[in-house]
């Protein structure tokens, strides 16, 4: 946790938070905070800044707050990717907060098991404290917008046209297409296949969408490596 | 698996293996192979080509196999990272192996806790499977070497300045330096510390010894998502 955030139900007043649950138990266990200490806070959707730890209890913790500065701007991207198993998908919604993407869609596809979409995971709260443990990582505040699209046609058909009008839209696919560009600073859309790849039909269906299908070269990476490789190259 | 890995123990004749264990499990149960079925297959440090499933019952699978494609190349990269907390080591040898790094240093660092040098996954076993699990998803063949280097000042003084003779060495550190390079070919040493990052005596050492000390920008991200970040914009 390299930044601690808040919300606005954790104010005192205008220039004091109290913090308990997950948090109050990191500052005592991770950083084993001691009132007098100062940490770097952020508030949920807006500036970061620092806090002074005035008392810490075994129930809550009481910081005087000054918040002064911007989070970190957010990557020009939109990342659309099919549902991966829930164990993954943790992994992605945190670090898709943490390395900047700007707004996550996650599809369906035919190798995407129907179990996948009944997962906890999606649940709006489970979801939230995800993408939060990832703007603590690289101390951002303002969470990534995460829409899901249950069915592939109508994504593909109606929402994804109008959604990538006017930038680019990378389809990263394994085979014999040309490579991923490298370092482009605009506005891109950047979709990732699920384990083992989209179909043949869901390829030419994004390609007739607009999507431009860009290769990673010879080997194929696990969604996750998939997507940090991928956003190292681009940005 | 997109790839069945096979040794020479494994061989029951110049063209004929035998599976068994984990690698029979996920025949079964993932790829619900049957007879006649055809898979990729791979000798460990040898070719990739194809395997006929010639027959699998409960304990065991044979195949008919033929080999005549090269693994793909490896990475100009010796990734030397600071001992990672267990689980996220287990994850970056996995990573490693899939990406194609040629050569992983585990090295200590002060906020590497001394309990991590004595954790089960550094067994040679327990490495070697976690590599194989990595070469597995890119269809490579090729381990990569894994040195351990447990006290950090003969490392940096000792080791380090022989390992990157001629060729660039670059240490990922958060801060006001220059941006991390792109898209270099050469041989490059890439250098990663741990979660809080190397201590200032640390990284002067590291920047005596050669390394150019280079930012990620403002975002403090994971070790391992850094890593794949990295190895997408240098190469």
């Amino acid at each position: 946790m390299n930044l601690l955030l808040f919300c606005n139900d954790d104010r005192l007043d205008a220039n004091k938070i109290v913090i308990q649950g997950r948090r109050l138990e990191h500052l005592q266990k991770v950083h084993r905070a001691h009132a007098g200490d100062t940490l770097r806070v952020g508030e949920i959707g807006g500036l970061t800044g620092e806090g002074k730890l005035l008392n810490i209890t075994a129930d809550r913790a009481t910081l005087a707050i000054s918040l002064q500065h911007s989070p970190p701007e957010k990557l020009p991207l939109r990342l659309i990717v099919a549902l991966p198993r829930p164990k993954m998908l943790r992994r992605i919604l945190r670090t898709v907060a943490e390395i900047g993407v700007a707004e996550l869609h996650l599809i369906n596809s035919y190798r995407v098991e129907k179990s996948y979409w009944q997962s906890p995971v999606l649940n709006s709260e489970t979801m939230r404290e995800l993408l939060l443990q990832g703007l603590e990582q690289s101390r951002d505040t303002i969470l990534p917008l995460v829409h899901c699209h249950p069915r592939f046609k109508p994504f593909v058909e109606d929402t994804l046209p109008a959604l990538i009008t006017g930038e680019r839209a990378l389809l990263a696919h394994p085979g014999n297409t040309p490579p991923c560009p490298r370092h482009i600073e605009k506005q891109t859309s950047l979709i990732v296949g699920p384990e083992g790849g989209f179909i043949p039909y869901e390829v030419t269906s994004l390609s007739n969408a607009g999507c431009e299908v860009v290769s990673l070269g010879p080997r194929i990476l696990r969604v996750e490596n998939a997507i940090n490789y991928l956003i190292g190259r681009l940005f």
